[in-house]
């Protein structure tokens, strides 16, 4: 129950809301592939549960989940929850599932990007990912909306809208050579607008330092508010995520956004950094072809990587000096919305957070 | 989104509606098993395809479908139909399929029965099974509807009910020995009224000669309206359907409904003998342990095998001189309803027809 259409979100009058608005319901994806998730994905499945827990509070939960887990999965997901069947190569639903856009009506659509494992044979993260790339289409089915295929390789995370014609993204995820090489930066640029209906590109050179993404913008710079940005950031000058830190926010100092704003910048420090311990390494599959989790590896940990509920954020903390800022940030960024903390490494050991496992779906009003 | 509850639909104040009750939707599986659908299932998808398109056009329609074979069915099937992926063993989903129950409220819950393939390991009709028992729950998390599960074997066809009270079935099933041979007749009949909500059972004897399925009542005799059955028959009283469909005449001749009605009887003679070419048969794998399909072998062909629809009902038709009777039967039997005929012949050499890979999904209006 999902049609296949052939415009774009712009020219049919779409646009991507800002998380912050009103959704419908969440998507995630049991995590369980034991060459990404330790112990056979085990304390991962705990962890997110505790997120989709949390979710549910707000608005209704679907878990996708493979044949092979969906009896666990089912008996450990609260009963609230919908539990479907939906293959999948790994559980990062905000990279592979649909982004969904809304018309002034009220109606939604879904944008299906090509997924390739964030750089296919380049340098994507593990092989094959056809069952990912199933994945949007596949939730646009369920959900009962009309789909726009693209030609056009990209991940959820790499993007972040105001909901009023601006979108920040990174030039080490957009241009690089796994993704869509063919194309030059004013092309990539119009294919942003045409799809998410947005006005105005922002681009950041690079994201968080060691980002297996090749930088999604969502764990290093997002929109809190029209007009407002929150920036992982360093006060350590030796750490090479300052220097990172530092050009995104000349940038982001010297622009304006869609409706000609200058942007407030709420700068949050960034954890650790962490690093995978051995024991955490130890209970990883070793793959080939699949990127190893080698003990003292830097994690991209980061408190920007969240989700916007209804009416609370679910914030990822790591038992940090640091989480204490990050909470009080989020405290008066999202008031009056909750914010509710989540323990983050274990997702964190997997390669992303709280923002990269869930996908909104908005409701359109 | 589905609770399992542990109490019956009977003490819960639920009843199973009659077919001809409204809709909200119809599921129905991709055929593919190449043991059982010849020329690896594609005769079998085209003629499912023209019964999806027709039920399509009074009710919405959800087909089930493996990872294998989803882009294939996608392509396939009408733009309008919902298709969800959801392993299976086979394609059968009246029986492994969910059954739904409504109260006066208009509140629908489903009961999952436990499937074992027509019969477990003692006459069962492949091996294993796990994936077509898992469907009942997997459609009702889809649907949002409640679930009962029960410890008693069952399958959707082999039962009918008038929506208000009376139930058929048959001996040759509901007692046979791959089912649930540790209860006695007494206490089947107090599962069934307790799950089904109803207040008498009718039991006639037997089937449809050689029907696989152990004289599944579907296939053999049904309600068309409260009051009012159809029966398989035959004129020729050395074919071994005739001492079946006597015995059962003679039954419905005596009894009464739930309500204390006589019944109404309409006869409707058999198509065929129809039997299995060695073309047809050539196109089956040969696999241990599945019901081969051998040339010469009788199908177990009926007319009463057909779908009730919210403005239509889907007749089989076979080529046969029959045809002409059952559709005249059918016009009268359900009008104002129109009377839509499918092919029949690929889908009855899998082994059912069109109401056994249906299931209803009533509206509880």
């Amino acid at each position: 129950m999902s049609t296949t259409i052939d415009s774009t979100p712009k020219a049919d009058g779409y646009r991507m809301p800002a998380e912050w608005e009103d959704h419908s319901g969440c998507w995630l994806i049991w995590p369980e592939r034991p060459d990404n998730w330790r112990l056979g994905g085990k304390p991962a499945q705990a962890a997110f549960t505790t997120v989709v827990a949390a979710i549910a509070e707000t608005e209704p939960v679907t878990v996708a989940v493979s044949a092979a887990q969906y009896d666990n999965a089912r008996q450990h997901l609260p009963a609230g929850v919908r539990v479907v069947e939906m293959s999948n190569d790994d559980s990062w639903i905000r990279d592979c599932g649909p982004t969904f856009v809304v018309n002034a009506a009220g109606d939604v659509r879904g944008v299906d990007w090509i997924f390739n494992a964030w750089g296919g044979l380049v340098d994507g993260l593990y092989f094959p990912w056809a069952a990912d790339d199933a994945i949007a289409r596949k939730v646009c089915e369920i959900e009962g909306v009309d789909r726009y295929r693209t030609d056009f390789v990209l991940e959820g995370g790499s993007i972040d809208v105001d909901g009023e014609g601006t979108l920040l993204v990174t030039e080490e995820c957009l241009l690089s050579a796994g993704r869509n090489p063919e194309l030059s930066k004013d092309e990539i640029t119009e294919r942003l607008c045409n799809y998410l209906g947005v006005l105005k590109v922002i681009w950041l050179p690079e994201g968080v330092y060691l980002d297996e993404t090749n930088g999604h913008v969502d764990n290093f710079c997002r929109f809190t508010s029209p007009g407002h940005v929150m920036l992982t950031w360093t006060d350590d000058e030796n750490d090479p995520q300052y220097a990172r830190s530092l050009a995104a926010l000349k940038i982001l100092e010297a622009t304006t956004d869609a409706q000609g704003r200058k942007l407030e910048i709420t700068k949050i420090h960034q954890p650790g950094p962490i690093t995978i311990t051995a024991e955490e390494s130890a209970g990883v599959d070793a793959v080939d072809g699949t990127l190893p989790r080698e003990p003292g590896d830097r994690l991209a940990g980061s408190y920007v990587n969240s989700y916007i509920g209804n009416d609370l954020v679910i914030l990822p903390i790591f038992n940090d000096p640091h989480d204490a800022a990050a909470i009080a940030a989020y405290t008066e960024l999202f008031a009056p919305r909750r914010i509710v903390t989540v323990p983050g490494q274990e997702i964190l050991l997997g390669g992303g957070n709280v923002h990269c496992i869930t996908q909104q779906r908005p409701s359109g009003k």
